[in-house]
């Protein structure tokens, strides 16, 4: 039974087979949100508090928290974003950069067990990112990629993914503490991006036991109807064993994929939440 | 390489493993229609007429046509309304009823390659439809419930499936032209109802090698949002590889969870498909 546990100080989250799916909010990241980058530059932190405030509103169990502002000190900016967020809702976080110094800031300035967002398979990845999960007892995303770049050969995937999870147990991390992000690719532009990842998802919770996670709106790049096509995407993850993905739950008509997966995949007891969330709608249009 | 060449006198319409989803309209039912069937009834077609038109406008591939009237003819009643869809649209019929009279009285009258809806795992229903089909070269919907009923078992309801495939053979019925539904009960009534017809479909498909069908709207009955979990599970459905399903076609939700999960499966060609779709839609909603 995989179960990766995730706390904030009040609140604890567990990614894993047969629990509800776990709801990553995106929100909190100035990549290609020029006006978010340009406010949290100038220390101007309303729309990060704004956006915390309306995920977990809107259902989302933890929050993505990335400072990455060009030319700004983003190990300085993640300290200050982990507690203004940690200090306005209490779900648990997942700490986002690529650069190491700003996991391990926001690491030291958060309370409670994160989730780090994220370590590769390149070797300079595995040894910087590795010792400070650690160090921590955080959990980590696993992305499978390496130094020959994104493979659009699954298996080759796969392989990055047992490497680090095999790093991770050399490192004295347990394998619960691996969350496997297989990669989306644009599908516009991958054809086979889709399909690829679904049987990855399959193979990972099948094979190597793990809990899996992905950033789902990339599938949709470039397309019309993102929302339509993300939803149909993580239903069709979920049916595959899919158990977390970050996302943006003020779309609608995505959170109306996941629940509807939910029910469909025997996670949702007594179709309780979909109930709930299909009130919930209801009262909003009348309101 | 599974595939079940439908036909009418004008288009050829292939259910297959790495085809586009086919999609067959629901509409023309009476079963729970109280006002469709007190016109048909009466002889009034008209309803049947518009459902047929709208349903191929909307992107039906194949039609599904019921004529289970209580108390009416249900053999004459077929016959008229095979003639009377198949001179307004050139799509292959599915000719659908329990009764075997109306099924043969549909196969007299159809003009092409029909789709029968359906067989069971009973004895009587094999040597009462199976015969027909063979003597029609007709392709036919095999469903997954015997004299014992309807199990929640998906051992036994995959046993059945492999049962009327046997059979089929036996009457010298090519397995291509046998389409498994595995049976989609309420997810309401029943928790894993969802999650049993998801592994059905992989299977048939894996160890089978058949096509797949279902009548995938029953999945939401008694809940709200019917819409949205509908769409979800088509997705799904559609990712654990499920070739066909009769559903609503004028439900936009429903056929953007289709045409979504086509493009993620690779199913979509530079997602073509998508892309008219969403050109459609907003001409629609500009218009």
């Amino acid at each position: 039974m995989t179960e990766t546990v995730l706390s904030s100080p009040g609140k604890e989250v567990v990614i894993g087979f047969d629990r509800p799916f776990v709801v990553i909010g995106e929100r909190i990241n100035p990549t290609g949100r020029k006006k978010l980058a340009a406010e949290i530059a100038a220390g101007d932190f309303s729309t990060v508090e704004s956006d915390a405030v309306a995920q977990v509103a809107a259902g989302a169990h933890v929050l993505d928290v990335n400072a990455g502002v060009p030319t700004a000190d983003e190990a300085r900016l993640m300290t200050d974003m982990v507690k203004i967020v940690q200090g306005l809702v209490d779900v648990p976080l997942c700490i986002d950069s690529s650069m190491v110094p700003a996991l391990e800031a926001g690491l030291a300035a958060y309370d409670g067990k994160a989730l780090v967002n994220s370590v590769t398979g390149e070797e300079e990845s595995l040894e910087s990112v590795l010792p400070l999960i650690k160090k921590h007892g955080a959990a980590v995303v696993a992305i499978c990629n390496d130094k020959s770049g994104i493979s659009e050969d699954p298996d080759v995937r796969f392989e990055v993914a047992r490497k680090i999870r095999n790093r991770a147990l050399d490192h004295d991390i347990p394998a619960d503490d691996v969350v496997v992000d297989p990669l989306v690719m644009p599908v516009g532009a991958v054809g086979n991006a889709g399909r690829a990842v679904l049987s990855l998802v399959r193979r990972v919770r099948e094979e190597l036991e793990l809990n899996t996670i992905c950033g789902a709106s990339n599938v949709s790049f470039g397309l019309p109807d993102r929302q339509g096509l993300n939803a149909a995407f993580l239903a069709m993850l979920i049916g595959a064993g899919m158990t977390s993905a970050i996302v943006n739950p003020l779309h609608v008509e995505v959170m109306t994929g996941i629940t509807g997966a939910e029910v469909l995949s025997g996670l949702d007891h007594r179709c309780k939440r979909w109930m709930k969330r299909c009130r919930a709608l209801q009262q909003n249009q009348a309101a």
